[in-house]
């Protein structure tokens, strides 16, 4: 295969030394490096395609594999669809898919028939698996063997296995329907007598998770476990395919950073900072700024309809500020801590009851003692007495409500299958600035009609 | 060693029918799902220890490294140090010492002379690596083999070896002074000819790193090129130990939470929501609002300078929560972003510049295109141009501000040594507010001029 790649290589008399020397200093680094290296220098994808050509069979496949998908894509969409079949082909089976699922159709229906029909049933098998799945993330990749050989047999069989696998460390047992009977990892095999049967040494209680199984759960597992792999099976238990641990880590970077999108009120987006074209990430920052817009003018309308009480004590307006920001800090902080839990399994909705209890106490505790604070802020140097009850009151209703609101929504929202994540922060923040200014005005509406 | 850890069993009669059933239910169980379960249950130490050691010595020793680090530590200050000791001895190196940095040093001085000279001096080896390093995350129980011994031998010696190891998936190849001189994969392993002598098959262009190495970019550099473990050396390319993938998760994990935390204004916490007390928690939070309440007096102090300006223009108030609300969303959205950035390594401090570029322009376009929206919402309903003109000028002057201070402040925090999610959220927020209230006085004041 080694000469096909190197027969679409371009004659390029042109091609000087410095390109060749260039070529040659790529080849030295890790496949990941050279493909960090083609994406930071923004070359256009004829030039990416070019360049993974001259690297050599062996290297150019690892490092096509290490390109975003981004990336991945343009190369398929401007190179000869023969040469890129052979990167296709030499793809790990859910990278492909997911790729596959992001390209043009008509390269796609142009690339199909080009492929072999084991592969072609290979991607359409994996296609059907909707994302964020266990089954969308899984290779179908991975080292089986029947339970009644020998030891001895099984390394030989593993030996010829191994160059297609994409890992051999573990290797599960199944019979002839591809039921999962067992497991042993390599490191058993190798310390085992010679002539131990299979079935007789395999781990029979063994963690499988199912193909629907949400990704963020898969993750959650192996990383419990240890596992360097998990199985993935059907509901007849028949062995589907393994998630591996270098695919865990990138999972548990991606949810993470769409945590972090969405509370921060950004529109998730999968590109790193500086690939994302400052047009479209503009609207994944202005629908949110929006919303928030416009959720903000409420607390102008709760203002406007307080006007009166803000002409009897013009000061009432100085403290807005402070009041409702540090409530919005503390619902910010009740709800990414909540939100947190809901994503590494320490909290689940069932809690309600729990997190409830915790954070009215909470809430008390810091209300009472931020509301002290802002007490003698105001009388030491404001001198208004009754201005330092409605301040500290306030603080302390509204530090309340935006501290529940913040804990328990998001529980209501993982409840009801949202993200969590997509209530803290800002938009929290938001909603309780309207609450908090409501429940101000009209504690100093009572207040002052009291002391008068 | 199984009968040493059962002679400490204490005689109950008492215990009854249904303990043995629970013990025995637990038994079935992965250690992992058992450490999970005692901890839900909140067994005190004295009876963690006790079902520990009814469940058998290996299933305990598992079990025992799965707890929390909060859980071990009370097992040890209860418990009979001699019972304890045989956890110790056979936890990993590396959560060994981080478990040991923690106890009483009483505690820690009984048990010191009882562990074996051996184990004592790699303890004091770990001990001075410095936290957050590769160094204090490493184990040292990997595989190593000679250069010039065969495949043959290099298998028969692993089969030894392999008991005593975290992994001998990846086989370390040193000289006689421990200096690393190459790797090879127990997969290669198996796959090569039983004559072939190491040194000739092993990879020689392996990536190792320094022990003084953050473990961030340990775990960015493990992740990158999805191996299962990444060598540890010092100065003179000697191996110290390896970094395991499955560490590698737990400290992006635990890198997260502690982001999360950060950008919501919490002190950073390790044990899991429900395990931290309410009153450590409280000071967790209340550190950061009460600084916050104080950054926030400076808008109040900032309406009081404008009262004339105010007294001018009543209206000017209610947008007040508006427009700083607004920008605090913009510069959340900003500063997230870049602090998620740096943790992937997306964005480095030199990039200063192409940041302030895109922020510059982002904040632009979103500054003009809110600012629109609030000048209709406000001459719309409020029928006051000028009003509508102060509020849309001062929301595009302050979430310019805003947007450009939420991306460089973690640039410059990070050029300086510091986490850069120091930043982001609710103290950008927060000193944006009295920026923002100022600047929106200042145009206030100016366009008020300007029109009479």
């Amino acid at each position: 295969m080694s000469t096909a790649l190197q027969e679409h290589l371009p004659y390029s008399p042109s091609a000087d030394r410095d390109d060749f020397t260039y070529i040659e200093e790529l080849r030295q680094l890790h496949p990941s490096d050279i493909a960090e290296r083609l994406e930071n220098e923004r070359f256009p994808a004829q030039r990416i395609v070019e360049i993974l050509l001259r690297l050599g069979n062996r290297i150019a496949i690892e490092t096509f594999q290490q390109l975003t998908m981004g990336t991945q894509r343009s190369c398929l969409e401007t190179a000869n669809t023969k040469i890129m079949l052979q990167f296709i082909e030499n793809m790990e089976p859910d990278d492909r898919v997911d790729l596959l699922k992001k390209i043009d159709e008509d390269i796609w229906e142009a690339m199909m028939p080009l492929i072999a029909q084991a592969e072609r049933n290979r991607i359409c098998r994996l296609w059907k698996y909707k994302e964020g799945t266990a089954g969308s993330v899984m290779t179908t990749e991975y080292a089986y063997l029947p339970g009644d050989i020998t030891v001895r047999t099984a390394l030989e069989r593993l030996r010829l296995q191994a160059p297609n696998k994409e890992t051999i460390y573990y290797v599960y047992i199944t019979d002839a329907q591809r039921q999962l009977l067992g497991m042993i990892s390599l490191r058993d095999l190798i310390m085992s007598r010679p002539h131990a049967v299979l079935s007789e040494i395999m781990q029979t209680s063994l963690i499988s998770v199912p193909h629907d199984m949400d990704v963020e759960t898969v993750a959650r597992n192996i990383s419990k476990y240890d596992f360097l792999a998990l199985p993935v099976v059907d509901p007849e238990n028949r062995l589907l395919g393994i998630i591996t641990v270098d695919d865990v880590i990138d999972i548990i970077r991606a949810e993470n950073t769409e945590d972090f999108q969405l509370i921060s009120a950004v529109v998730p987006f999968e590109e790193q900072y500086f690939k994302r074209p400052l047009g479209k990430l503009f609207w994944n920052r202005f629908l949110w700024l929006a919303i928030l817009l416009f959720t903000s003018i409420l607390s102008v309308s709760v203002m406007e309809w307080h006007a009166d009480a803000l002409h009897q004590m013009f000061a009432l307006a100085f403290f807005i500020p402070m009041v409702t920001g540090t409530c919005g800090n503390a619902g910010t902080q009740s709800a990414t801590m909540v939100v947190r839990g809901l994503a590494l399994g320490e909290i689940v909705p069932k809690d309600f009851l729990r997190v409830f209890y915790r954070e009215l106490l909470m809430g008390l505790a810091l209300g009472c003692a931020l509301g002290i604070m802002a007490y003698f802020r105001v009388v030491l140097q404001d001198h208004n007495l009754m201005l330092g009850c409605i301040v500290a009151s306030a603080l302390l209703a509204t530090l309340l409500t935006a501290n529940l609101t913040g804990a328990l929504i998001p529980l209501v929202l993982k409840k009801i299958g949202l993200d969590p994540a997509l209530t803290a922060g800002p938009f929290i923040a938001t909603v309780i600035d309207a609450v908090g200014i409501t429940i101000y005005f009209q504690i100093a509406l009572f207040l002052m009609e009291f002391f008068h």
